[in-house]
């Protein structure tokens, strides 16, 4: 086992001060690293929906706070109220983003907890919420490390590795998901080359994760998403490793639009295909992927990039922001609980957590 | 048989003005039609280079015209010099792009012309030039039409298609390859959906496919390259078609980088996989595709989308133009000379043209 190594102290990605939530805005990278200041919830459901905030595990962490931001100028004279106030605002914060499962566990977890406590004091609740928000947080930085000194275990120690989109500090608590394990075996002095898809539209690729790369000093080239199938076959990919929006109980495994189409190319190359997901992504409640909804985002982000039209203007666009891969194609989930190999609808039952 | 149709007449992409050439700017589409006014052979060679006309096709009719731009204004009286020159020139303009064989043949077949013209005064030599140019001009045209009659017979009559990069009549004299497949189905009154990949790092997909498509009214969706698994997946994809910059004499086929992964997707979902190809793209000099040569091109293409930067500054890219699919993966050719089906070594050889 690697020693714990020093987080990629690229960006603190959600901070916590005092009263409020600071950001790093996405949308600004990597041009700017500007920190969005958030005071109240409505803001936190407009930084999830326009991907200020991005990455399942942190608009999980983000959605947590709002829940505190939503409640904490409430009366606290009148339980019942505030109550029903409770649940407004997690159903309200649920609406920003359908696929990722992170987000509704984690708004499942306030409502939870505040029903529990309906006979206590409002401020008290409301305090137990930002704790909840806190520990959500910490208890994310603990599991994208476990994943990490996991995961690297994995990795030969000379590899080729592709990923998709971004799944680094950026997305998560600390260290990420599939980055964290590119990290671990790069802090583990495994000499590893990693080809970093731009992934389009959005370009999670070039815009954060060539970023965080480049601040961590992991070697790495970018390239399209179109040229993922000529670099398995010409310049040795190992691995293939990504994360994951929400994983049925089946295996079959939501993530960015992009990855099912990797799952094939590594499968038809002789490349193993994993999935690096916290528990928490898992959504038990699902039995297989096509009950997963996906979410279509705007024409203009396929039309534009950026303020810049790349198409004509009205062309018609079809722009789904997530796939589902089926878990005939995944070779293993690397969790915090584990590697999980198949039968998935098995394994993965082994290490669903206790229902409390 | 359907009927000659009228050209989709969305541009001429080259036309030949009395003593100039006149393109398209293709970089500042779909923005602006802007068209360039070339004199001298210097701009041909740029414009090449520079992509302002592109598409292999495009680019041979452009190099026959630009050897007649370079020998014009050569001092009549004195043969050898000026054959020397014609050498030199056909050999200059063939540095401008590696991979598509068009070029070199076009320049071949002016190179040849001069020599056998050797004992003829010069100025009949120029003249002759200047007609070879336009005659490959015409010849391309009637090509261009015979692929789209004989491909649509291909096309179901309800039929979802998926495309690549541009294969147009921009790319070509008119109607295109691939394209030309498409508009005859379109003009033969099947009932089709063109999906359209945006074709990464230069988007020839969404800035002149989607363009041409829409001005000629065929029915389209403009998606990323890393949507197209799950396109065929869940939108009934019925068969891809795409054009090609040099076919090896096995079959193997080098087209724009994605080309690869889209024949891999195709093969895992049971889709026919359909390469338009006029027998001037087959180099039958070359007996795989490993022979063919690869170009790669500038970083910026994927850092940047025109001056938008979407990448930290010195990432390192990968950034081949072009990839090359396995003969195994190609359901079959579409050429003037009618579909070409396995075995390609054998049954291409059928339609190579004899040695004059």
């Amino acid at each position: 086992m690697i020693p714990n190594i020093k987080a990629p102290e690229v960006v603190q990605s959600i901070q916590w001060k005092e009263d409020h939530l600071r950001i790093i805005d996405q949308t600004y990278l990597p041009r700017r690293e500007f920190f969005l200041d958030i005071f109240e919830v409505g803001r936190v459901w407009e930084a999830i929906r326009a991907l200020r905030v991005r990455g399942a595990p942190a608009i999980g962490i983000a959605a947590a706070y709002g829940v505190y931001l939503g409640v904490k100028d409430l009366p606290e004279d009148d339980m019942q109220p505030f109550h029903i106030d409770v649940e407004g605002i997690c159903e309200y914060l649920a609406t920003a983003r359908p696929t990722a499962i992170n987000l509704t566990w984690a708004l499942d977890r306030a409502a939870r907890l505040a029903r529990e406590m309906e006979n206590e004091p409002v401020a008290k609740v409301k305090e137990a919420l930002l704790e909840l928000a806190k520990s959500i947080h910490e208890e994310d930085k603990r599991i994208c490390a476990d994943i990490g000194k996991i995961g690297q275990e994995l990795i030969p120690d000379v590899a080729g590795i592709l990923t998709h989109c971004n799944t680094g500090s950026l997305a998560t608590g600390q260290y990420g998901t599939a980055l964290s394990v590119i990290y671990h075996a790069h802090l583990g002095k495994k000499n590893i080359l990693v080809w970093v898809d731009e992934t389009r539209p959005l370009l999670q690729g070039s815009r954060l994760t060539a970023w965080e790369l480049e601040k961590t000093g992991v070697p790495h080239r970018l390239i399209t998403d179109s040229m993922a199938a000529w670099v398995m076959k010409e310049k040795g990919v190992d691995l293939v490793v990504v994360g994951t929006d929400r994983v049925a109980r089946n295996g079959d495994t939501a993530n960015k639009i992009g990855t099912y189409g990797l799952a094939i190319l590594a499968r038809h190359h002789g490349i193993p295909f994993y999935v690096a997901a916290p528990v928490s992504s898992i959504d038990f409640n699902v039995a297989s992927g096509k009950e997963i909804p996906i979410e279509e985002r705007d024409a203009s982000e396929v039309r534009a990039i950026g303020k810049q039209q790349v198409a004509p203007a009205e062309t018609p666009v079809y722009n789904p922001a997530f796939d589902v891969t089926p878990h005939k194609l995944i070779t293993a989930f690397i969790t915090e609980k584990g590697v999980v190999k198949p039968d998935f609808e098995k394994n993965l039952e082994k290490i669903r957590p206790r229902q409390d």
